[in-house]
């Protein structure tokens, strides 16, 4: 069945929610009191079914997404798997996924406990097999849609603007944001798009995944497992990031800053269809203010 | 026994090595052919005793001091525990901490596999928990120091100038850095110091520690954890980061560019000693070049 993608509720930041922000009092370097805003984060502990998974440091806003996105990237759930439902407490700060049957990974987490103890090393061994076999669709990525696409993202009101200290995950159909998250960490931004893109069965075969952080080997994988062929980043290239890309044939795309941009794999798939005369050096006011390192 | 500190080799960048960059080619906005440095990432897995704990992605520089400071910085490790021995096989990418006794972390585990599966989840508490008995010791931030150690942070050779899409945190004493690594994770350089400094027996309370990342909860416990009373950040806060170190009486600076930097916790022990007609705003030279957001 396909779906009406149109008339799933597209996700864009918050920064006006009340709970996603703090106003924090302080000092400056001459000593005078000044205010400002800072980024919530908060502990959210995912279980699925009865077993306790992993507290996770998120903003909250959408424990979901994040949880179902989690166990998604994590390949503890698979898309096969039959999510009955998921349950949010807030006051408990507790998300629960629940499905039909007891999921593969329980099982296989009952049994390697007693020899490795923590599944975290066991599931990065898992994930990369999983890629490996991965097929990604034929796609394109316009030139015209990587300016329009970045310079929407860095003009867009966002979390990031308001607070700073935040990554952000952008999933876009063609030049155009439809599903753009933000988190404490880059991780949980990638896995609320997941979680997204699972609950409302969006095809990822023609949409491009746009992150503030780094093209590491993690990314690369939950972009693959996700289905989406191209991946673009402000920020740089990790070395066996770059190597995962050309096996499965992902379009990795990083340090997208104005005109600028390199791609390290899959630039098959990039057509040059903008004049770059007519594209803006990034300016002073579309710099990301609060930059640190590029992670 | 009071260490000689002096005699402890100090720990810098090393980006002529050539296994943590690699030379990689690609394209650029114009479709020319370009060839730039991009960091490594490799991944290792941390046995304690015959346990298997967690595969880390590192650029591998430093094994010893990141599987110690990773086992002390998830409160798997006492400073108590006896360590008899750290090997590192290169060729298995294995790192083994071997200890005198089992662990008491060893034993939780056993326990607590059967309810809640992964120990990350439940680590997370048995931190804070930790943390908030915590009395850091008194010190002083001079301001002096602080704009002399990031002027030398941000000039020294690194492998972020070289090759970009990594973290540095360093160690200082007064405004002098004696520790700084980097990694592709902000918490596998945070956790060489913590081993760097439990391995040479170092006194932290006169100490300073620096990050290219945000100042979040964990980094927060970590400082704390390694009995440093000073963080400081050129990135944001977030405000559970800030919460805890105004519990514990961290004094937590953010922002630090340049001349500017804004205390949320712990100002009583910054000492205005720098004249800041004297001290640059930091040059585009020194910005970091490859600047994501704030991480």
């Amino acid at each position: 069945m396909k779906i009406d993608e149109a008339a799933v509720p597209l996700i864009v930041p918050n920064p006006g929610e009340p709970r996603l922000t703090e106003r924090v009092a302080g000092i400056d370097q001459t000593g005078a009191a000044v205010e400002i805003n800072v980024t919530v984060e908060r502990p959210l502990t995912l279980y699925l079914n009865a077993q306790e998974i992993v507290t996770m440091m998120t903003i909250g806003d959408y424990p979901e997404y994040l949880a179902l996105g989690y166990l998604l990237n994590q390949n503890m759930l698979k898309y096969s798997d039959v999510v009955t439902e998921v349950e949010y407490h807030d006051d408990l700060q507790v998300v629960v996924v629940r499905t039909e049957h007891h999921t593969n990974f329980e099982a296989k987490l009952k049994k390697r406990t007693q020899t490795s103890g923590c599944a975290q090393g066991t599931a990065f061994g898992d994930l990369l097999e999983a890629v490996e076999s991965v097929a990604l669709p034929q796609a394109q990525l316009r030139t015209s849609w990587l300016y329009q696409m970045t310079h929407t993202i860095n003009t867009m009101p966002s979390l990031y603007l308001e607070a700073g200290a935040i990554h952000g995950c952008v999933l876009c159909k063609e030049g155009t944001p439809v599903c753009y998250t933000e988190d404490v960490g880059r991780h949980n931004a990638v896995d609320k798009i997941a979680g997204w893109i699972y609950r409302h069965g969006i095809d990822p075969a023609d949409k491009i995944l746009y992150t503030t952080g780094r093209l590491t080997s993690e990314m690369v994988i939950k972009t693959v497992r996700m289905g989406i062929p191209i991946l673009v980043s402000r920020s740089g290239f990790t070395a066996w990031g770059v190597d995962l890309a050309r096996q499965v044939g992902l379009t990795l795309v990083g340090r997208a800053r104005g005109k600028r941009f390199i791609a390290l794999s899959g630039a098959e798939r990039i057509v040059y269809d903008q004049k770059l005369a007519f594209v803006e050096e990034e300016s002073a006011r579309h710099k990301r203010k609060g930059e640190g390192r590029d992670e």
